[in-house]
């Protein structure tokens, strides 16, 4: 886990804090996800500490290499997000919603 | 909404296809949210298409801009693209939860 505030991280700083968790639960080392993903070991430790931004294409190699789906990485980072930001407190919920062309956002946990 | 073929959209595109239809549906043109935002207007066109990346300090902006959280933009898009991963459909769901620290993923809508 990251050991800076979660309050002031970047959307970069939870992906990388995602990936990482996701790739230790496996048990896979760095050198493993960086050779199947082929991207330089050195680029995805910095991705996982939250030092250089994934492009899309990347995020996707990333993502095959640990055999999950993009979704579910960017799901966890936008629910690590909505605590930070409180949003399902705010009353702005339906007007989000409506920019979405949904009747409704639900809650996320 | 962009013609091209949802299920080979990147997380790029996804995410400039979000930011475009939140800009749209709030009536805002390019040019008040890229002022606002402090990002030039070609960029944050290239942004919407998808032909750029946005940086995670240009996206926060951006998002300030248009007044939502970020959350809610990344929320969007993990659900478009679960929708096309075929994330929920699969059994992998509790090993992704568990992987997560968490004892069951939810579905989203």
């Amino acid at each position: 886990m990251n050991s800076q505030n979660t309050s002031t991280m970047s959307v970069r700083e939870h992906i990388g804090e995602v990936l990482r968790q996701i790739r230790r639960a496996q048990g896979s080392t760095l050198r493993e996800v960086s050779a199947k993903a082929q991207v330089s070991l050195g680029y995805l430790s910095e991705i996982e500490r939250g030092q250089k931004e994934a492009s899309s294409e990347m995020l996707l190699s990333i993502c095959t290499a640990l055999g999950v789906p993009q979704s579910l990485v960017l799901r966890e980072v936008s629910i690590r997000l909505a605590k930070i930001e409180h949003v399902m407190a705010t009353s702005k919920a339906p007007q989000y919603a409506k920019a979405l062309g949904k009747d409704e956002i639900t809650l996320l946990s």
